[in-house]
């Protein structure tokens, strides 16, 4: 087995939004994906990015997906990497796709002079948690994230 | 009673920094705080900047701050407000100061086109809790952050 990771391409968009589309039906919440190809090659290979997503390839197919920004810290002064999605396709899981992913991207925020590399897991998930524990992250148990959206965000901006 | 909300200048980096201290303290991490007048000049007001602030005024006098950064949702495919920081001066909490500082947020959030604007608040402090929910936010109960750092991240980087 042969595995390359590679930064993503514009040509890559409809790749990278049906491993979305496949990570959000495992996370339980695929009506949830709204997104559109337009949308995502928009804000990943735009004028101004939002994002940047890199590719993991296995014998040449794309098997796996890492989207990531750049976060800021009011404590640290300095930006973090923030990994919004992981997803490695069921056919190579085990395969030790999403350790190189995670290699990559801790190299990439090393060099960007990064002091922290953050994402969220879903609580039920443990495979998933103690992978990520195993690979030296922590577990922030007394943090919660709060989210506004739709018609709460207009009735708070109007309020 | 005065109120204003007003972006913060570079000017104001040594009071953001005061603020910053006296937040971090009543989240019991004093010792966390790293950031200096330097880095977070350069994050808020170098070249490229990380993050954006804006300061609410009492009277005149700094009673509040609000640090922000646009993340990014695969699942909406765009960009969304980040608070990172939320503070008010005991003197004058309960006055509405982060209930302003909220709104104004908000309609950032709706001026900008972001589908979400999120923060993270610590599971002991109930009655941010509670405030948050009273704004129309929705407690992500089931998300777990994730956190590498120092030298775990090092290591990560070089596995």
């Amino acid at each position: 087995m042969t595995l390359t990771i590679r930064p993503a391409a514009a040509g890559d968009v409809p790749t990278i939004l049906r491993l979305v589309h496949e990570l959000a039906e495992f996370e339980r919440a695929a009506d949830s994906v709204v997104a559109t190809e337009h949308l995502l090659a928009a804000a990943l290979f735009g004028d101004r990015p939002a994002a940047q997503a890199v590719i993991a390839e296995v014998d040449g197919a794309a098997a796996g997906l890492a989207v990531f920004f750049e976060n800021f810290s009011t404590w640290t002064g300095r930006a973090g990497l923030y990994l919004e999605d992981l997803y490695v396709t069921p056919d190579v899981r085990g395969a030790g796709v999403g350790s190189a992913l995670l290699r990559h991207l801790a190299g990439i925020a090393v060099e960007r002079g990064c002091t922290r590399f953050e994402w969220a897991v879903l609580d039920w998930n443990k495979p998933a948690m103690e992978f990520y524990v195993s690979k030296g992250a922590e577990l922030m148990s007394e943090w919660r994230i709060c989210r506004v959206s739709g018609d709460a965000l207009a009735a708070m901006a109007c309020a």
